[in-house]
């Protein structure tokens, strides 16, 4: 394998306001506890057996592995948000589906569309889901803003 | 080295329908073969004596890296097509170069595309190309629609 | 850690024209020296005490993680450019904060909005700043051109 295999993961999500919209965004993952780690951006399997964790004390620096949805506005008063959900399956030999999803509107219909959308992926597979995990963020832009949502992943040692 | 250094190589593509835009690049990941792992996109080198497969069993959840171009679209009845190419050179202590590209389109006019991408690649390296591989996937949108083709890096052990 | 931890960094910039968006993507690479290895883009910290060099002799092929910004026009006469800023902490336990910012523009005035956003995410951490740098590339475009600046991570050994 060219990179370790992660075994733990952790959901996170933020919400900023910015100088920039790069700012914004530096902010956003500030605010969900991963903003001084170099987030590498990677399309979205959840390991078989990767445990849980609430958060992880991540080196300052680390390339770490994650799955987000983003979204940045410079429209005031809008209102933006990001998700995303995890289908683990029945079958512990089987890998879980990560979803994103971010828009403008309200969180609790983003984070519905990305728990469809992680039930559709498991569907498509005809795998059994265990359960169905999802966390998401609403920014209501002041000047410029960015709702932030990921899925860390992490191998400890 | 912060990643250690990829041995082999292969082609793949596919094409999906899908309930969202991700649900689609979802399932073309998972008709090429790849669907199940966590792609991590780069650019877009062929290491020096670098092994071609014709396909490769990656374990579930790996860390993948992988160029690729994919195109989505929610036209029904566009064509849509995503293609790679690679220039493998003369000199095997060179690199090959790997090219992407995806338009509207069918998969000929695409490929093509990529193809002469990369020989004006090695051109402007001034090297003498030995080979020239490449593969390309067309999807007819039915309603929301992928076409995704990738050169996926890898070392077995 | 899933990857190692990047020890040394250097500053890069580049452009070029091009066959295609990506071939004056590929160029720019080449002009800054790092055209020929697999960058695989991150967001965008340097780790406490990394050391600068003014250039690394890369493996071809090898996968490098770099914080880069690029923009690519086709639309001859256009003046674009692409910057980088690092701001390093006073704190050497601290990590350091890079920015990534392009558009259309001169160089002077890219690289100061870059090096803004840097302070700015430095006093958002609440940081005192040390230093601060900044690489920038204009181009002029012909036909199909692109500018880009890049930080470099890198382990030696």
């Amino acid at each position: 394998m060219i990179f370790k295999m992660p075994t733990h993961y952790f959901l996170t999500a933020g919400a900023s306001e910015g100088y920039t919209r790069l700012n914004a965004f530096d902010g956003a993952l500030l605010q969900a506890g991963i903003g001084n780690t170099n987030i590498v951006k990677m399309s979205s399997i959840l390991p078989p057996r990767c445990q849980q964790l609430s958060s992880i004390d991540l080196p300052p620096g680390a390339l770490v592995p994650a799955a987000y949805a983003a979204i940045t506005s410079d429209v005031p008063g809008e209102i933006i948000s990001a998700a995303v959900a995890i289908a683990l399956p029945e079958d512990e030999n089987q890998n879980g589906l990560i979803m994103e999803y971010s828009g403008k509107g309200e969180r609790r219909q983003i984070e519905e569309t990305v728990r469809t959308m992680a039930v559709e992926g498991m569907m498509l597979r005809g795998w059994e889901i265990k359960d169905l995990q999802s966390i998401a963020m609403e920014c209501n832009v002041a000047n410029i803003g960015t709702a932030l949502a990921a899925v860390v992943l992490w191998s400890p040692d």
